[in-house]
């Protein structure tokens, strides 16, 4: 006798934490959902290798969550949606893999009435042009511009949700797509889960006519449809959320209490090798 | 017929590219010696990674350092300097293994009068205590105050070596530990390769009457010793540079640029797999 998958977690992989962003969503629209998060916070930051690196990287790490078993993956890093969707895809063509770039083009292009898109990402995500391909298929004629903004990791890492230097690294980031001879960016997307930590000083900057989006919650609405298109979806109850890392469960803990808001302990986070 | 060890190159490890500062002060004291560089640009930050994650990393670079024939190795990275040194010594008892803590504690004692000191550095040397041991094994009463600097290394890694979100980082990170009901530190210690790219906007923040010191000058000196030491220095000449990296040579490049003042193309960049 075998369970059924319906009765399996869903497996949610980032590079460090930032995804827990995504988690978050998950579990408030989901709530009867397990959860399996995993974080690769011995290898992060992800933002800034090279294609071939992240891909073999997020390959690995999902490997993991389905070893332990999984009924579907979520990948909750905006550089490993735009590297290794074809990897990953290709690793575990049983599981429905989701990632995040197509949620947030999505958003974003349902919150640009004229198709002007500022993308702020990591370096290696902007280099992908995955945001840029995946607003063009929803909209051809828009018009986008991306900024690679490592900085904002670091700072969203160490809690710096706020302050002088967040505010002076948004101006040094955000200004020059604002104020670039031609129409401001309707909207800007958040194209990193870290960036939502952030997202009080890069509104500041970008001005009361520019919204912002993130992918979290789309993420969750592809979930939710995906679980629904494959029969998957848990029965009615509470689910649990289980948390592993790569290394340093105190960091972890540490930084996801910053990023959902509620102590997270050390020991609630299982350190596994990859 | 085997090869005089002194014509072999020395080694040079580090994370990424903070190291090359101390690349740069070797290359300037001791030009006849050829010198090896690899950065694990794949792998970095090392500066937020557990202990044992770091030193298992560092063995792992240094083994191939090794293999290519090295006479000495020279961990140019402070977290791998706090955490690595037994390990590598251990893994390699036949070679010299020279690390930036020691010559940079050194420096800062001689270069504070009264033994007033403050340490900059990434979060996991500042967990590691190992500046701390360092100079109080030279100076007992000394009086030590630490400072973690993570968004620094994403900052120097960005090329952003002044400007308003530096100073704003600089003094967010520094003002308590020159502000503190207690005399003021004489000395900061630069305890990450990557910080004296910062060194304008640090000492702007300390002010006049405090120095900076960091470790790429004494750690040459300190090579130059074990060299005469293990009568290894090599013959009247002009050496060589060769660049390693585990990732993305167009980055080392460009970051890599930026530390030397010189140009360095992604071509001069060979690609290593760990």
């Amino acid at each position: 006798m075998t369970a059924s998958p319906a009765r399996l977690p869903i497996g949610i992989f980032d590079s460090g934490v930032g995804g827990l962003s995504v988690l978050d969503a998950i579990a408030d629209r989901l709530p009867a959902e397990n959860l399996l998060y995993l974080g690769d916070t011995a290898r992060l930051p992800y933002g800034t290798k090279s294609p071939e690196t992240v891909a073999r990287y997020a390959v690995q790490a999902a490997g993991h969550l389905v070893e332990r078993g999984v009924k579907m993956l979520v990948i909750a890093c905006n550089t490993a949606s735009a590297h290794a969707m074809p990897a990953l895809r290709a690793a575990f063509p049983a599981i429905p893999v989701i990632g995040v770039i197509e949620p947030g083009a999505a958003a974003a292009v349902a919150a640009a009435p004229r198709g002007l898109i500022g993308v702020l990402a990591t370096e290696s995500t902007v280099g992908s042009g995955a945001y840029l391909k995946a607003i063009k298929d929803l909209r051809p004629d828009a018009e986008v511009r991306q900024q690679a903004c490592t900085v904002f990791v670091a700072m969203a890492e160490e809690g710096w949700t706020e302050g002088e230097a967040v505010e002076a690294a948004a101006r040094r980031y955000i200004e020059p797509i604002l104020n670039h001879g031609r129409p401001r960016p309707e909207v800007l997307v958040l194209g990193c889960t870290h960036f939502p930590l952030l997202a009080q000083a890069i509104a500041a900057v970008a001005g009361p006519g520019v919204a912002l989006v993130d992918s979290a919650s789309t993420a969750a609405e592809a979930v939710e449809a995906a679980l629904a298109a494959g029969d998957l979806a848990a029965p009615v109850g509470r689910g649990t959320v289980h948390f592993m890392a790569t290394d340093s469960a105190s960091r972890f803990g540490r930084v996801a209490t910053i990023f959902l808001g509620r102590p997270v302990a050390p020991s609630d986070v299982e350190i596994v090798d990859l």
